[in-house]
């Protein structure tokens, strides 16, 4: 089977009225979601997929955007498409923004209907369990009584999870990619010294930056600096970019000397110039908060046990941010609570990214699994 | 022998009129050198030891500051003192301020004598070569042909090793705690990020900002939070605090939520009320252009193939700043350059910033080492 490319693809907005209250206690009255869909439905609503996003992701899978110019693949595009891992031809296949984003969906640059004003830093603080709620009330609008799959890496990863124990019978299958079942201290670290750099940024003005029509690009910038180090391993920056000079010699001064230090300050611009600060502080908060065995006095497998689903973990042998060891205890827990688990521990250089590359040993896992999806929903 | 307190001790400043060309071509002509002396040195000027600070350490290594109120202990003092692993009864111990600190030897809070204000980011940067030549015009100074040992932890053991290739035989002992031959991409990445937020800090004003009568304050925290993050290993922050809550639940807020953001941000608070930024700054890009192997293309075999001296190199099993693969890499290089080495792996689990804690199998490999020390010195 030749994979292809599903073309250009326009993304749709789903309005609710229905309030939503949030893990906070804080109540969002009326809010929208952007998404995307690939290919049909089918008459039995059997042949559903939802893709969570990750951090700085978005409802822009896989197909190129109609809005970009050049048009841009989605963040997914190796993995979900026709003749792909997670094919088109045989799934509908659902991304959203999800709610605090900044792609569309209602987050902290939409009008907060109290003010008029833009919501900024007002704009709730949300758990992975409302945007699970949320993206229930999507699928509840496009039909889908139960996900064949819901399936996602890193924060995504942690969204598969939390449906599988909130949503028991509306999941047959979990995939959770390159997770943790919940952050270490050194994981909350990393984020709140981004954070700090977003909050400290003079241009920040308390979140309410749009008012001041500036952005806090040197706190996000230094933020999103700090990520790519901790998605990358250190073998495979070794590899890439080890001591290599950006000229002849040392030059004993502030600017590049260093290759590496030319290719995070390029990432750090970039993602400045496109992403939201307080969508940036909201998606860290959502993963600190992420701790579903709380409930369970600690006890992940009691909490998993209230699971139907089969569930596909996998990891990646050098990724630091959620290393296999985490998602081991994933799986442990999953067969202590006698849950059907299969676990895949890929071996890649490339750290915590990894789950967004093409890799053939990876690829082949998704796509034996989802061979079997499909199986399922014929 | 019971380890006893060397009581207060008062810092000496020595001057040097003669100028010092550093490694980056510029010329310091004339400049200040902070330092402490431990013991007495004996008549054949054998039993000198030289301490050489890392990146926020100073002259004051051991007994109590005369300075402050309420006086501290330096920052060796549970290695270095009467009947301690570094004995001062058999040892004249030396700590200095290297050249660009902010602890009085000359640095950028010094008055440039082009303009009569303070270097600032003016000062040049300087390499760790240049220290040695300096922390060499002060052993002349103090009657020192030949030190028994030099000694460090993490940029201070990358003086020792400097200091056994550049003059062999002024060493005989040279010990490198909790160091690496060179920083790794992603050493220079972390160091990289935590410069951007100086640099980029509106307070910081190109390094000028004594004249503004500010500090760039933002930007120091920040590096020194993330600078914590590398000096503790996962395991013990996981210990120390886990998911631990300031409170008895989430805040959904910015405020500390979690007793790990409370740590950094103290730490980070209290560090940029008393370090300088520029010496930051210097002191990083320091350890980023540490790599003697490249005067060999690469072999460090080679450069320390030119060392006299006996080596101790030592790693903590849980420090991934400098994991004790990279001691391991010194180590390896010595075998092959055929320099006596002995190597001790400690089982710590307390990360990069072991090597400054008590710990009993270090201080007695220490101790035994410095036995020995002392009785080629008698």
């Amino acid at each position: 089977m030749t994979a292809r490319s599903l073309g250009v693809v326009t993304p749709q907005t789903a309005h609710f009225d229905e309030p939503l209250t949030l893990r906070s206690g804080a109540i969002l009255e009326r809010y929208d979601l952007v998404y995307e869909t690939y290919g049909t439905l089918n008459a039995e609503g059997s042949n559903a997929i939802l893709i969570c996003h990750a951090l700085s992701g978005n409802h822009h899978v896989a197909g190129l955007s109609v809005a970009d110019d050049p048009k841009t693949a989605g963040w997914w595009d190796n993995m979900v498409g026709p003749g792909k891992p997670i094919d088109t031809d045989r799934f509908f296949v659902v991304g959203l923004n999800n709610l605090g984003g900044c792609h569309g969906s209602t987050g902290p640059q939409s009008l907060n209907p109290k003010t008029g004003k833009p919501w900024g830093a007002d704009f709730p603080l949300v758990a992975v369990i409302d945007w699970v709620h949320a993206q229930a009330r999507l699928a509840d609008r496009l039909g889908v009584k139960v996900w064949a799959a819901v399936v996602g890496g890193s924060l995504g990863g942690m969204q598969a999870m939390r449906w599988s124990i909130t949503y028991p019978k509306r999941v047959r299958n979990a995939v959770v990619v390159a997770a943790a079942p919940y952050l270490t201290a050194q994981n909350i670290a990393f984020n709140d010294v981004a954070r700090q750099a977003i909050l400290t940024d003079p241009d920040f003005h308390g979140g309410h930056f749009y008012e001041h029509g500036v952005v806090p690009a040197r706190g996000l910038r230094l933020a999103r600096m700090l990520g790519h180090i901790t998605y990358l391993s250190d073998d495979v920056m070794a590899e890439k970019f080890g001591r290599m000079l950006r000229g002849d010699d040392l030059k004993f001064g502030f600017d590049v000397e260093f290759e590496i230090e030319s290719y995070l300050r390029y990432q750090g611009d970039k993602f400045a110039g496109y992403f939201d600060a307080n969508t940036y502080l909201i998606m860290t908060k959502a993963l600190d908060y992420f701790d579903p065995a709380r409930e369970a006095g600690g006890d992940l497998a009691a909490v998993l046990a209230r699971a139907t689903a089969r569930f596909l973990v996998i990891s990646f042998t050098s990724d630091w941010r959620f290393s296999p060891g985490r998602s081991r205890e994933i799986v442990d827990a999953l067969l202590a609570a006698r849950r059907p688990v299969a676990y895949a521990e890929i071996d890649s250089p490339n750290g915590h990214d990894a789950f967004l590359m093409t890799d053939a040993h990876y690829h082949n896992v998704m796509r034996a699994y989802f061979e079997r999806v499909a199986a399922e929903a014929a």
